[in-house]
């Protein structure tokens, strides 16, 4: 994935943080997905760089920023966008739907810096920072369990941002076999058929008309359609050297 | 946000997890988004239960199913799904973007129990257990750092399942085998090529991990599915009178 430039321009703010665990995971999410500016508001425990769940983001946490409060973190924001795990939170803020909000995101940050504030994981984020928000999302969760973990809730809500930002190529299909090659299975697979004694002479025109359209659902592959013809010419091989050794 | 009732037909399997607090996480965004049906094969620790981070999932931790093998964990599943971080682990498996792939999986659980397979934090899947899996899914993250935290990757992956999860039409196919009859089949084949001499002692376990793909890849109906067990018995009885015939 090639990292559109844009990705620079967020600001992952986390607020009252309470566990160094935590952030590490934030800072991992973040560096999975591209965004590495992570500030810091009053982390409750200080020691939070050294937090061992950032496997592979230890540069990301050592030049993270520690600001004193919510305004110092988000001064150079053109949008500060706050998130919530209550849907109804408030009547003073507009709610978005994750996948709605990041869109609004993704498109303010083709110009100028956005901040994302996540609360404290026990009381998410207060009236005081809220009012630093222009507008909150909320990650769907089912009503009976609203409570996100801070880390995840960051994962989830990066990968909306650049869900839709890149293209993975698409697979390399394997390259489907003849028809050809589909009738020589059949035709080996009806022989080991008749030889077994599965189809008798009364039955075989409505056996070979159930196993062609059988072996058509396979869909096979070239390479497929060599693997079988390699172990039905084996399979023969044997049925027939048994039926040599009969009385 | 309602509960679909086909929520209930996914099982997320973690295969040989270390961290109970990695299980913990996964548990608890099984629960934010209303997935309730948590297998684990041969987890590290066994004290997972105990997981404090499945803050509010300590019903779904305490009902999670211990098995001892991949092939139990997905027997009663018509589609196996393996997570991977590499976007081009082997030719062997198509891989979708996650997106792409939750979709296919929503069609799927319509109709059909699915397996959703996540490896080790250290390792991932191993080729045993890919060879399991119908497909893989990968989320898509940046080249420098593709290495995800397990409970984060389970939450994007469970996110993105239920991010449309209003508009899903049935598709009319028909019923997908389970796994547990795809295995069968796999099995009387494998017993087939053994006695054939097909596979060697010293060729059989690359065969069997090629043979159980190859299975995967006709994705079987269950009426297809059991056509071959009829033909494989018939050819297995065949081959087996054949030997008893030898000098």
């Amino acid at each position: 994935m090639a990292l559109p430039i844009e990705l620079d321009r967020l600001r992952v703010v986390l607020v009252g943080a309470r566990n160094p665990l935590n952030i590490g995971a934030a800072a991992r999410a973040m560096s999975n997905f591209g965004f590495l500016r992570l500030r810091v508001v009053n982390p409750y425990e200080l020691a939070f760089r050294e937090a061992r769940s950032a496997m592979g983001a230890a540069e990301l946490l050592a030049s993270a920023e520690e600001c004193n409060t919510v305004a110092e973190a988000v001064a150079d924001c053109a949008m500060v966008v706050g998130t919530t795990s209550i849907q109804h939170r408030d009547l003073l803020h507009p709610i978005h739907r994750l996948d709605e909000g990041a869109a609004l995101i993704s498109q303010q940050m083709v110009s100028t810096p956005v901040a994302l504030l996540f609360g404290s994981e026990k009381f998410g984020l207060s009236n005081d920072d809220l009012s630093h928000c222009h507008w909150l999302i909320n990650i769907p969760t089912r009503d009976e369990h609203v409570s996100m973990n801070l880390g995840q809730a960051v994962a989830i809500t990066l990968y909306e941002l650049v869900r839709d930002s890149k293209t993975i190529e698409a697979p390399e299909l394997p390259e489907t076999a003849t028809a050809g090659d589909v009738e020589r299975v059949t035709t080996s697979l009806l022989e080991a058929l008749s030889i077994s004694g599965y189809a008798t002479p009364a039955t075989i025109t409505a056996t070979e008309e159930k196993v062609r359209r059988m072996v058509r659902r396979m869909n096979l592959s070239t390479r497929d359609a060599e693997l079988w013809l390699g172990i039905l010419r084996q399979i023969l091989w044997k049925l027939r050297s048994g039926q040599n050794n009969s009385p």
